[in-house]
């Protein structure tokens, strides 16, 4: 997607350096983030410069290619084994994560050659990239027809073009209606902790001129009741083989209440972000952060310079679940890049396995 | 309750001037604010420098009272007509508002004599104060038995005792409960976009010794689908005939998500906040707000000052609707101050014909 005319990925390799788009300082800076080292890219999934499933994804492929680049010719298996202990450590439900660390380890897989090694790494989380955004500009193709003329879609979080490596997945047929003529309008949740929704959201579909409006993440179950909704669509860290999802904390209660009302609730994510080690959503771990994001906000101050405010009194703790899992009986559909299927395991399996 | 060991009611009126906790301030600053005319306390009621059913129906009595105070003595009748119309226009969702300017308007119904006039405007001010903070205490009783020893309670915005005149109505079983012995642990809903939960009730329950947790609104669903919420407990702004609820915005996403998992949902108000001329929930009027409340987000700045910081991109709109409607099915009781009712026309219009 574009900013500021020209065409940007959220995370692209240059040399031997990880360039990415430093999102906490989106909407009101934007500035690319570099990571030298494979470590750098660990810490900087970790701290959520980069976030959203398939932007992490491809960041951890990048950041395998990295520790290609710097293995010793001796022993460069044991540095990349070692690598991807340092990465999966970062982002424990994040399922494109360990896909695409596993993707890389398996491209290298017996290669002794030194430089081939680095060749093969390199290639492969360019691949990972390349199928990331392929995959989401046909979920748009895919999820277009189930926008009408005229539709307000819900969306929780980000699962736009900054959560993948282009595109997005639940924006992804906002955008594709859109470009169709038609009118469509997003309410977007701030999701709170983070806000990636009012932040990225927001600013996203504002700069492809997309009618947004963004609503407390407590506000949902009001315009839902008052049947000013017309679906719902979210993204995805995680899916398991019985169409069970874990995603942003909140996708959950908004599911419940779009069943509530009778509004179909998707969910748009690639192959890649289905995990079929999984065998249902209480098999996912749930990511436990820091309650400082709930303590406090972030944002810009009326001076224009980046800062928080706290909310809560000094002393008071604070929960933090990253996640929350939706079951299966709350999705209308998964919107993938090889169709539209139900959240079933049958329908999974068989999706899985198409070419 | 007590503020650094001095009681305070959360409003109260002092010769002709109207004092309140400014709340905003909280939990940051204690900071009384000073309303030297009835139009004062309209605007302090409107800006919500007082908010929480209970303590803006007091506010709305005192600055009834005030009105008839500044009344000259030639048409006081007039004058205190023009006064209810410009309390009654601060904030259209909250019934103790409209009941207490009433009250003092019946109480000096065809009084003539201007000092007598003022004494009973006064009288009745503080007499709906009075019984306020009694009707509160009462609601702690009943409400008491419904915890257990143990549990944890989810509540969501503040009905504690800055809410009200005094105890509160959603946190005063909890306050009843802790002092009966029992150990009692609550989530205290963030509450956005003006946090009053994060600010308020953890603020007050840290204060009183009450074990409090704040988590996103986003995560009480993740809660409760862990089984780790026993009972649900939030206020009212306003109840309608059949036991429909009009409450800070989100409280319904809580209810059908208790509702979804068998957990218990009570609401705790005192027959002022019950409004007999609406029959259904569709029947009460929702305040709109400004957008600023979900574009930004209020606090302390690092550097101690009360600032605010900007979460969305320049340009960006925002719907803010203030309170929503939770449907009668999904309430499993009314705690009032003459006993927990269900939630039903008939249970309704005999729990306000007790004496």
């Amino acid at each position: 997607m574009k900013v500021n005319g020209k065409h940007y990925r959220t995370v692209w390799l240059d040399g031997g350096t990880v360039k990415m788009i430093n999102q906490p300082l989106l909407p009101h800076r934007f500035e690319v983030f570099e990571c030298p080292t494979h470590r750098d890219t660990a810490e900087a999934i970790r701290t959520m410069v980069v976030r959203g499933a398939g932007a992490i994804g491809t960041a951890a492929g990048y950041g395998m290619a990295q520790a290609a680049l710097e293995a010793a010719d001796a022993d460069p298996h044991a540095f990349l084994r070692q690598a991807a202990e340092t990465l999966r450590r970062t982002r424990p439900t994040a399922q494109n994560l360990f896909y695409a660390i596993d993707r890389v380890l398996a491209a290298v897989d017996g290669v002794d050659d030194p430089a081939a090694l680095r060749r093969l790494a390199v290639a492969e989380a360019q691949a990972i990239s390349d199928e990331d955004a392929e995959a989401a500009r046909r979920i748009g193709e895919y999820g277009e027809p189930l926008i009408r003329d005229g539709a307000t879609v819900l969306t929780h979080c980000n699962a736009g073009w900054l959560a993948f490596a282009d595109w997005g997945t639940a924006l992804s047929p906002v955008y594709a209606a859109v470009r169709a003529g038609k009118t469509v309008r997003v309410l977007a949740d701030e999701t709170r902790p983070r806000s990636q929704g009012a932040r990225l959201t927001a600013w996203e579909l504002m700069a492809e001129g997309v009618d947004v409006t963004i609503i407390a993440d407590n506000a949902a179950g009001h315009y839902l009741s008052r049947g000013q909704v017309d679906l719902v669509i979210t993204g995805a860290d995680r899916i398991a083989a019985n169409g069970d999802v874990a995603n942003k904390i909140g996708t959950y209660e908004k599911a419940v209440l779009a069943h509530a009302h009778g509004v179909p609730f998707y969910v748009a994510a690639p192959r890649s972000t289905f995990d079929s080690d999984c065998s249902a959503g209480t098999d996912i771990p749930i990511e436990q952060r820091c309650g400082d994001e709930v303590l406090y906000a972030y944002g810009w101050t009326d001076e224009g310079e980046w800062g928080r405010v706290r909310i809560a009194p000094p002393g008071a703790k604070a929960g933090n679940p990253a996640f929350d899992v939706t079951p299966a009986r709350y999705i209308t559909g998964l919107i993938t890049e090889v169709g539209v299927v139900p959240a079933t395991v049958d329908a999974v399996a068989e999706m899985l396995a198409r070419p």
